[in-house]
């Protein structure tokens, strides 16, 4: 499907270049700019491959999305001056990645006839466990357990698409519907500044 | 072995629960509570599985097991005011746990056919790295690491059933005498609050 | 290959000393002490291993990785005070066994007909990912990450084994010469105090 490759391109992309910009912040040198961008950009789908036991996993198969990544951190790294104003755009290019990485983990768990909440909690990984290794990478509390609704909208696209595959609906469609479901909820997230709710302690 | 089966799923209720208090401390959303949870009873099997080349691993074979870690948490989340009596308690069922781990890592590992020092390693990872990865994402230093007795009470225990499944002794025989011994020591070192040595710098 | 073997026994004591040395000096007990250890010397090429999905991995296939890496963790612990001086020589025993962990991981890719950016990425992984599990474990950002050449020196090496494979040249000969180039490399950085470009904000 050449719209759902051309998508996971894309959000390849914008992982890795939040990625890269996360390590010029906490001021790493060109070697970890670049770790930091591949880690974000690949990190959840490798995991999920690895959990899945399809390995070598995507990014040894298929050698485009290491380049894309490791073409993007450099980019980032020796003209983060001069494309600052890409970081606004980016947040929407990130939302369209989120959207993809989840339809692509959840449908690849169903193909591996894995049950609901396994599919779930991959369609999640796949799109959230890179950030997640990218603070850990920068030894910081993942920012996506602490404050953010991203996750959400990921649990509720990988859901809403596993319930779909269920049902007579062409799986294109399914996959459509999920993302969209993911993009929109991280799209109104940021635009009113939601937030999930904390224990208190 | 339905009572083997029984104490898995305490110790993973247990190990769950506390990672979400740990989550909850932490300052961590309701998401974030969850993967605490989640990543703290399961990590540890999870990882085991990875190693043994036994793909998808136990979580995605069996849903019980993400089932309740993600019941226990959201539990823990909401209600953790008025459970706070039961964390004292719970240092016992984490006990059972770990001495139930294991056992289950360090046989499974023995039917791999893994030599004995592997399989010590299996058997103490299955009961260790959950909490390892609970601390690793708070962004703190393993506290396994740094002050606990806890690890040498899985080694001592894996030890003694690896050494038990080479005599005539009868397979679940060995499991209790393993997993007792664990129990035993970690009861016995919260109790007189033993420590390992430190190498002093 | 006999030398290949023997040097790669060499690295991993080198690496295993270096991690057990950083849990000395954050103050772990014993058994974070040989955790570390364990986890620098060989972490990089169980990394290398589950990617290829070739489990077991080494260390669960042949022992002697794991008696070694104890061994050496133990002897440091406790004789730390006295073998200090060592750890001068440690450094250049270190660029051995890095340019050793290169070439076996870059040529393990290359049986498994991995492209070049993948065997690359993995010749690089299998001597560098130790040492960020060992700062992941001790909660700091992966030195590797901010302010050394080390893995630069690694993948040139890589890059250079790949590149050679290509030729007539017999596959031992391009090992040496990947080998000899990352500890000329490292050795070099080490005496001129190389450091790789930072982005600067």
């Amino acid at each position: 499907m050449t719209l759902l490759y051309f998508l996971d391109l894309l959000g390849t992309a914008a992982f890795a270049a939040s990625g890269a910009w996360a390590g010029i912040r906490r001021d790493m040198d060109l070697f970890g700019v670049m770790v930091l961008g591949l880690v974000t950009a690949t990190g959840g789908g490798t995991l999920r491959d690895l959990l899945l036991g399809d390995t070598p996993p995507f990014i040894l198969q298929n050698e485009t999305y290491l380049y894309l990544s490791i073409a993007v951190s450099l980019a980032v790294f020796f003209f983060h001056r001069r494309i600052g104003f890409l970081q606004h755009p980016l947040l929407y290019f990130d939302a369209v990645g989120l959207g993809t990485f989840v339809v692509i983990g959840t449908s690849k768990a169903l193909a591996f006839n894995i049950g609901f909440l396994g599919s779930v909690l991959l369609g999640v990984m796949t799109a959230t466990a890179g950030g997640m290794l990218r603070d850990i990478l920068s030894s910081r509390v993942p920012l996506i357990l602490r404050k953010e609704i991203y996750a959400s909208a990921c649990l509720a696209g990988a859901a809403l698409l596993y319930v779909l595959h269920q049902t007579p609906l062409p799986h294109n469609l399914s996959l459509l519907a999920g993302a969209l479901a993911v993009v929109a909820l991280r799209l109104m997230a940021i635009r009113f500044n939601w937030s999930l709710p904390r224990a208190g302690t």
